[in-house]
């Protein structure tokens, strides 16, 4: 067999079971491979961003890695923006990029590019096999790298010649590569003791819960932890996968803005953090702080991403209160809202008729401030965040969670300007058939952009009549976007509109898309 | 003033006229100079590869730079695959990417990405002002760097809190800033010299020109020293700007090809090269070589990239022919074809009805190869092709070219795969009132894809059974898309459709989407 071949023969006997695709010619014997070797499953994006945006979705929802085919540097250039946010998600990819052959490269031809140091961007590990009989531990070593906690972005580069070189023993039945076992490390139960010790005290105290701990033994346990301390407990602002709805905990997200953050953890002495990092602004402001523990209050980081949270927590609260119960939300439903939408009545449309196990993707910025709470009672589902800022990632995860999870809901509620990024997403969902109910959130202008202003105090000019800052001239028409790419679209400007639209997406198989005109908010 | 006014100030004194912009939070600042610095004008792109794309197409036309505003590395990295084709066509472009301050980068907030790293793998300087009194100095140099022959992006990385930062005195009325002159460096007498005698040798030989050479004055100059030296001449395969049609020498452009390119040089005994560099394979393929040039030929380079390959081709046709002139292509058009759309019949149309001085951007892949032959004798025209072989940057370039002169008709010629990357280009020109007809040449397929695996041998199966090379399921509709971003589209099957749609949209004012359905060619 030839490099390509021991590659994808390589990745499905070690259990990768998706590539999402963007090839071209440098690639196309890793398309042969695609087709030759039974077990891994491709699926075209018509834009690289598509692709490893889909890669982050899937991780987030298998528990796994798909692998990605981009197309030398200027794809790895398209999907870097997704690929930032799923290092953010801290999402494990195992990045393939196609490249010259070797001895090509120095001619310079007109793609040439410096792929590795763009790969490095990624802070992840970057391999290059040199021969076809190399491949093979090259992929076994990115897949392990991959799958080192917390998750990381494994980018293995395939020079053309090492792909269509034959003579490839290795793989085939029966030898089933070795995946060396990457554990999750503990936290020491004396850190566990000491920070018990410290929500002992009495002093006011905060925790801030992220990363592995949003899934439901983590809730259990933070619940617990809050009745027996009264800590008050936080989730991080964007998380990559949070369980939420009747019979879990509830909490609320930090804030967005620094002075929202600030006022949630007003009075604490102590800043718990388990999962995920110590509060920081997202963006900084003039005569705004970056880091966002009020002055005074010591941080203790129990368990940091790639730690075992959900363990520490849970040995915690043992701690704390053996016996205790978790409080859970009891099954509630928003009473379903008539007339306009605007952004308190959507999020109550979607909460009133959230089918059981959804997976919702949550893009939409400024307008899905509501969406929590409407949602809180509804049945139990998972909440996937854009962790790491970088708009036009929900249309391409849900396409990776309607890939791992096939008989689940995806739900992506999208911003109309995060939407444009990556609209071709809707012909990868049309292809594949995804059970996909894309809602964007047309306001028709970038409306965080205009409430940034106000806090920036960017400028003596009015934001509203910026022409950066309005989308409004044309006015984009994603009901026909939705049907140019294959799509069953309609539009709701009302919540019985929405209702209505809602209630018909998720009783047909396939992806819809709704777009629902709400009010600018800013 | 602060910071971000001083950086438009200066750019807007030193020529700058137009910023293709993609802002965010960090940028706000940006903005509000946008808003209210004269001189330079804001245009919007929903995704920063056509911000890019367009600068690209602005430099090509205008001959000087426009600026790019990117937010942060996700965006750098949106924007990154039209930055390696503007690279490719030496483009100049002041790439500006607003950061994080300084002071705020350590905690590590979520869009925090190495944007120096990635910004390097573009070749060109890279610069970060420290304060915003630094801002004017950082700018006029960055300007002079895009600048340098043969023209490259300079990338300005704007820290947030240099752009907010008050109290800059510099800029303002009388305080033209100087941009050091980078004048193009001439060739050596004894050079051109050389050369002669090499053509005057009586062996075979080639000429291979580009870049700055495919301007008229280079292409006559050229047309001379093959009639006095018999030398063939051929343009480089992907030009930046190739001036083209009734009253000009008309020459071969390279094949796509090895085979092709060694058959179109066989027998020469010498291959001169002047605005390019000797010819490459643009992929490797098994047993075919990288270098261009037959066996035994020998390569002069008479002018490299960036040095006066007008000048020194008009010397080399002065010494071998003082009194030579140029033979030109007599108008000509050809005869309006009937029946369906195929790759010979819609270049046939196009011919037929382009109207005097277009733009005409070619990005039309594997469908286009009729194209050269039937514009030969239409009215004088410029042809803009996409350089580095990263698709989707047609319907940009356009943008740029419309914007840079809004008094010639420019027509975008584009591949389906490669249409559907920067979709959105269409809502700029819709937003911009720009003159373009958008030509897309539907064939459903990765067309070029399936060439290129009969050229590689890349596997057994069957390219035109693979899921992977196949566009066709579920059909894109172009014309809707067109519409959904406030663009007039139409559809044509027939040479008479795309005729009557071709006059119409180039009679009314404003873009156009024509969507030109034709059978795969491979």
């Amino acid at each position: 067999m030839n490099g390509a071949e021991s590659l994808l023969r390589t990745l499905a006997e070690a259990g990768v079971e998706v590539c999402f695709s963007n090839p071209g010619t440098t690639e196309l014997h890793l398309v042969g491979a695609l087709d030759a070797v039974p077990g891994v499953r491709a699926v075209l994006g018509l834009f690289e961003g598509v692709a490893t945006g889909a890669a982050d979705g899937y991780a987030r929802i298998a528990g796994k890695p798909a692998a990605t085919l981009l197309h030398l540097g200027p794809g790895l250039g398209h999907g870097l923006s997704n690929l930032h946010n799923a290092r953010r998600a801290n999402s494990p990819i195992v990045n393939i990029v196609g490249d010259h052959p070797t001895y090509h490269k120095p001619y310079d031809p007109p793609l040439e590019s410096d792929i590795e140091t763009v790969a490095r961007s990624l802070r992840g590990p970057v391999r290059r096999p040199e021969n076809a009989a190399g491949v093979r531990h090259d992929a076994i070593s990115a897949l392990a790298e991959a799958l080192e906690p917390p998750g990381q972005i494994a980018t293995l580069i395939m020079p053309a010649d090492v792909s269509w070189a034959d003579g490839v023993a290795v793989g085939g039945d029966g030898d089933r590569p070795t995946v060396p076992a990457r554990p999750v490390p503990a936290v020491s139960p004396a850190l566990v003791d000491q920070v018990a010790q410290v929500l002992r005290s009495g002093e006011e105290s905060a925790l801030v819960i992220g990363g592995t701990a949003g899934q439901a033994a983590g809730l259990y346990a933070a619940s617990r932890i809050a009745a027996a301390s009264g800590a008050r407990v936080f989730l991080e602002t964007y998380a990559s996968r949070v369980e939420h709805g009747a019979g879990l905990p509830s909490f609320p997200r930090l804030g967005f803005y620094p002075e929202q953050v600030l006022r949630q953890l007003d009075g604490a002495r102590h800043v718990v953090v388990a999962g995920t990092s110590a509060p920081v602004a997202f963006f900084a402001y003039p005569d705004q702080p970056s880091r966002l523990v009020p002055d005074g209050a010591q941080t203790h980081v129990l368990a940091e991403a790639g730690q075992d949270a959900v363990g520490a927590l849970t040995a915690l609260a043992d701690l704390l209160a053996p016996d205790s119960r978790p409080e859970v939300t009891e099954p509630a439903r928003p009473a379903m809202p008539t007339g306009p939408l605007t952004v308190e009545t959507w999020p109550a449309v979607i909460g009133a008729l959230l089918p059981d196990r959804a997976i919702v993707i949550d893009e939409t910025i400024s307008s899905g401030i509501g969406l929590p709470a409407a949602t809180a009672g509804a049945p139990r589902h998972d909440v996937l965040a854009q962790c790491g800022g970088a708009m036009g990632e929900g249309m391409p995860l849900a396409i990776g969670a309607a890939i791992a999870a096939p008989d689940r809901p995806v739900i992506a509620l999208e911003a109309d300007g995060c939407a444009i990024y990556t609209l071709s997403a809707l012909w990868t969902q049309a292809r594949e058939n995804l059970n996909v109910t894309n809602v964007i959130l047309n306001n028709r202008s970038y409306a965080i952009l205009r409430e940034e202003w106000q806090h920036l105090g960017a400028g003596a000019s009015d934001p509203h009549t910026n022409k950066l800052l309005d989308l409004s001239g044309p006015e984009i028409d994603f009901v026909g976007l939705a049907r140019a790419f294959g799509v069953a679209g309609s539009r709701a400007s009302t919540a019985e509109e929405l209702a209505e639209q809602f209630t018909r997406a998720l009783a047909e198989p396939g992806p819809h898309l709704i777009e629902a005109v709400i009010p600018p908010t800013a």
